[in-house]
């Protein structure tokens, strides 16, 4: 195998070589010396593709309905890429795991782009490295990017921001239990997915749905609320068309622009303050940190007031 | 209602009123102004309680068996402090919240100190207020902090990280399945309780952990694994004698204020890291980030070199 310069690597993901484009993504979510030249050659070619998050509770079948999306995509004929973000912790459930599982039926397909994206157990991994990994997925031309988040934890939902639609998957009966943060839930959602409608309380299930939205606030975009069983693709059709149509909700109303233009803003945040914290733990610890560490350690200083006369250097 | 100034609520919380300590709690929690004075003021009494960290997959019986843990503490007439940490997404699991609900039944004992600590939605926020909420409940002479968390998500496992003695709860069948990683949980691990063990497969989990226990590099402290039946109270007071050899061989090693010293010193460095964020997040955008966000905005400069620059100054 020959090593491929990091401009080779680039043109070759440009001319969809999946291996180039796995590699670009590895080397990013690594912090590999070359990921600052990727990033800033790919990131002029992005704004194209169409993000679409995907979340749901774990064994809400939403893995199931990505990959049926996956093949309706196909089926019209064009490429999709797909970023699985993975839980970081030591426990992951063995649904989430056994529903990726499935994913790989399409590892054979060229135009198919699949990625897990765990986070290495730092702060911030999973939600720093995400949108650069969806950065190289637009930069290459794919029309879409699906993001699969396993919706608990504050990284997943940050995730979800960086989708342009946002499309959430519950169950029949997820109303009646204590399982989910409805108000937190109506916010993200710009779709909402009835799945495994083929069993009892689907009907109740959307209702309720519809009656909460009916609650909120009213918006231009009101969510629509659709069944789907997704183990047998049924309904799936008119999931895509939502998608579409939430596109072009947002495309006429010129909020794509303006959500846009605000993502952005935020990343910029997020990059200022990601390479502040690698300066700082990468930063040999100097006199100050040391006195002021000793008094914490003695517990005469808290080291809340330590920080901020360490900012202060006072 | 009168309000009480932060001297009273602290003066008061010294004295084992309840709703002194949550109110301490929320007002750090909340970032109030007086949450720096409180720290202060009670930071020097910290580092008396024990603090057990308690976390496994949902529905691993985590919940029932804090709760008998709470019994066993109370029967042998120690008071005890337990901060349940829950998830900040839109979604929770069921039988977290329903176990949870089964734990106020302390609700009525005045030895018993329970706080459910949920994130307010910023990157960070539980992984921030808990170690300052531990600290409130030590302040007070509590000794004993319970840390119960969900086990999934980065703020979870960095939790864990301010346990003196880490409980680890696992079920009969755990092994077979993709459900865990099990390198990650048994780094973690100070004791293993395999729970559920009126289920079929309990002597396979054991022996399977003790397995991979003897797999992995010799430790000093040889983490036990045990069999409970926490619905039941089989089992709890075998764990809570594990917890108390655990805290010996931290203290006759020295491990214990080893430890400690660099958890302190770890909490410093987050402080700085919350500190600077506060201060970038709260300070008016100046004309270099606004020239810099316009760039980014129009896709001319990747949000990662900017920020580069933005630090740099260049």
């Amino acid at each position: 195998m020959t090593t491929r310069t990091t401009a080779e690597l680039i043109e070759a993901a440009l001319q969809h070589d999946a291996r180039a484009v796995a590699r670009l993504i590895s080397l990013v979510e690594d912090h590999h010396p070359s990921a600052g030249e990727i990033l800033a050659t790919l990131f002029p070619r992005t704004g194209v593709a169409h993000v679409v998050g995907l979340t749901g509770a774990p064994g809400s079948g939403k893995s199931t309905l990505t990959d049926q999306l996956i093949r309706h995509v196909r089926s019209i004929g064009d490429e999709v890429g797909i970023l699985a973000v993975d839980p970081s912790s030591p426990f992951t459930g063995g649904a989430i795991l056994g529903d990726r599982i499935r994913m790989q039926d399409h590892i054979g397909d060229p135009g198919v782009y699949i990625r897990s994206m765990g986070s290495r157990g730092h702060l911030g991994g999973v939600a720093e490295a995400t949108p650069k990994a969806i950065m190289i997925l637009d930069a290459i031309g794919l029309p879409y990017v699906f993001v699969e988040t396993v919706g608990v934890g504050q990284a997943e939902v940050e995730i979800v921001e960086s989708a342009d639609t946002t499309v959430v998957v519950v169950n029949p009966g997820w109303g009646d239990s204590v399982q989910a943060n409805k108000a937190g839930l109506l916010e993200i959602g710009d779709i909402f997915v009835v799945n495994k409608a083929d069993r009892e309380g689907v009907a109740e299930a959307v209702r309720d749905l519809e009656q909460m939205l009916d609650l909120g606030a009213e918006r231009a975009w009101r969510p629509p609320v659709l069944a789907t069983v997704a183990t047998t693709g049924e309904g799936i059709g008119s999931v895509w068309d939502a998608v579409q149509e939430h596109r072009d909700f947002l495309a006429s109303t010129g909020r794509l622009i303006e959500t846009r233009s605000a993502r952005l803003r935020r990343e910029l945040h997020r990059a200022v303050v990601a390479e502040l914290l690698r300066r700082i733990e990468g930063a040999p610890e100097d006199d100050r940190f040391v006195t002021l560490a000793a008094e914490v350690g003695a517990r005469r200083l808290d080291p809340w007031t330590a920080a901020r006369r360490l900012l202060d250097g006072g």
